[in-house]
């Protein structure tokens, strides 16, 4: 069982995932070059997996075999699994927790050769669905606070699978950078009574320098102070605290912009590796009057040295307003 | 003159250093693999770096001539520009202040094959002494208020030059890792009087199995919640929360058991690349009580992806007291 530590000085929670284990000499570990034929995440490879949680395929197929277009499987290396009770224990002065949650992979193509970006919006559209019906599922089990959706594509990114794939994490906490982000939207919505996200919007929209494109429900754009260069959010125009309170409304207008948004990044930086995370509210408490809903996209251009590391403290070579400008003038 | 910019969410602090610019062609940038002849680091090619602030050469030497065995020149690259006020302003609801700041080099040997833990104790003790004369001459300007002190060491470290070098940077503001231990370690204070490193300290000597090394005055551990697989600390026995009010009565132990703690890494990991930071408190202000000075060594062995970007919450894949027993288990 994995476990879950705090750090007691500055409270930052740490999974210990030992099952994911490596020994000294195992580092550091190359990406795993697999090739189309034996890639887990191909079509006719599905007995390679887990069985699939969810899948989007033809009436008339069976789970599990080939014709999906996009599937929901348990991650095989799990850095937290499903059993047992959260348990919050001391060891001393320490805090430790069982690592309780989930990790699923969200296949979003068959084909080994494809990347999201260059999926049909429809495709894209069946992405986000996916996304939202997982939430709304695990959301049912009290256990968790938290469920983290992220995309690591390409070696320096972090992804340990070149298929493309994104990833969903169930948590029994809430993680800091987000616990930060309810914090600085709570004391703002406390003072003004307005969403700090909201306000951001408005003032962006006023001179549209650090905007990239947008339409009617949504808009993307390079923020104020990012940290690292190209940095981009896809935030929602009208006000929302949770990304699984969406659905056809909206999903349509936002698997075109989503789309769009990461094509300009693959055509202006030559096809960069990057992540991106969906920051929704915590699954328990009121966050809907301060917090906004938004998917932060980082591609990853330069490597994190010691500074950051030691500081929090970022040092981004690019102005917003000019990655802003390169994103916006790609011709697509 | 650069910008250092704050998250309104997160009061997230970001250095947009443009001077160091790049143009998205210019990514990824590699790292210069520059040969002994032109490396401006090397011993004979004194004029290519700004002028020597400091130096420990014989006597009859003249500056930024060889003799030297260790040199702190400006980086030629400055994240941060030392001409300027401060001038905190305001941006619609943005905040932004100049780029204020040094950053200096300290170049650790004339050797280009050197790496600090194959230095002699006493070379070790000289870096120690330069980072001391180096703070307590910055101190005197009071628009600063901190000053990291840092290595990059190997390429995926973030190191832009092979030859060994530790860097110097002094920030107009306290950078947020360092606000989040001071914060934590006061409430510590507050509720208990006493230090919570210190407490840490003592809960760790009782059972021992985190501890890779200890003299009599220092002590080398892997903390309960590391972030990164094989995360040390160095920390004082005794109660300190500024690294410059050390000297002669205790640099000659940090000095043994810093090179002994990066030799142990450097033998049990295979010469892995690695950043350290030394944690202090900040110039002004008085945290003499609560905050206790270290230094966190962090040998790079995974990528960082998605999901720590995305939620300061870390996933690491080997035990602090797995990582403690390799390392104790080296043989010198």
């Amino acid at each position: 069982m994995p476990e879950i530590r705090k750090d007691p000085i500055v409270d930052r929670w740490v999974i210990i995932s030992t099952e994911r284990g490596k020994r000294p000499q195992d580092f550091p570990s190359p990406v795993k070059r697999i090739k189309k034929g034996s890639c887990p995440f191909c079509a006719g490879n599905e007995s390679m997996t887990p069985p699939e949680i969810l899948a989007v395929r033809p009436e008339g197929t069976s789970p599990n075999q080939t014709g999906w277009t996009l599937r929901v499987v348990e991650n095989k290396y799990p850095a937290l699994t499903l059993g047992g009770a959260v348990d919050r224990v001391g060891e001393g002065m320490f805090d430790k927790m069982n690592g309780v949650g989930t990790h699923e992979v969200i296949i979003e193509s068959p084909d080994h050769e494809m990347d999201l970006e260059l999926l049909s919006e429809r495709r894209v559209e069946d992405c986000l669905w996916a996304f939202r019906k997982r939430i709304l599922d695990l959301k049912n089990d009290p256990r968790f606070r938290y469920i983290l959706i992220f995309k690591n594509h390409g070696d320096s990114a972090g992804a340990s699978l070149e298929h493309t794939h994104c990833q969903l994490v169930a948590l029994p906490i809430v993680p800091e950078l987000v616990s930060d982000e309810l914090a600085g939207s709570k004391r703002h919505h406390d003072y003004k009574e307005r969403c700090i996200f909201c306000d951001m919007i408005a003032q962006e929209q006023w001179d549209g320098k650090r905007i990239v494109v947008q339409n009617e429900k949504f808009v993307t754009l390079c923020p104020y102070a990012p940290r690292f260069p190209f940095e981009t959010w896809l935030l929602p125009r009208y006000h929302s605290a949770r990304f699984e309170s969406n659905g056809g409304e909206t999903f349509p207008q936002l698997a075109e912009i989503f789309k769009e948004t990461l094509l300009r990044m693959r055509m202006a930086l030559n096809v960069p590796p990057y992540n991106f995370v969906i920051h929704t509210a915590p699954l328990q408490g009121n966050h809907e009057d301060h917090f906004h809903w938004h998917i932060e996209i980082m591609p990853k251009l330069t490597r994190q040295a010691g500074f950051e590391q030691g500081t929090g403290f970022y040092i981004n070579p690019v102005l917003p307003e000019e990655a802003a400008d390169v994103l916006r003038k790609v011709k697509l």
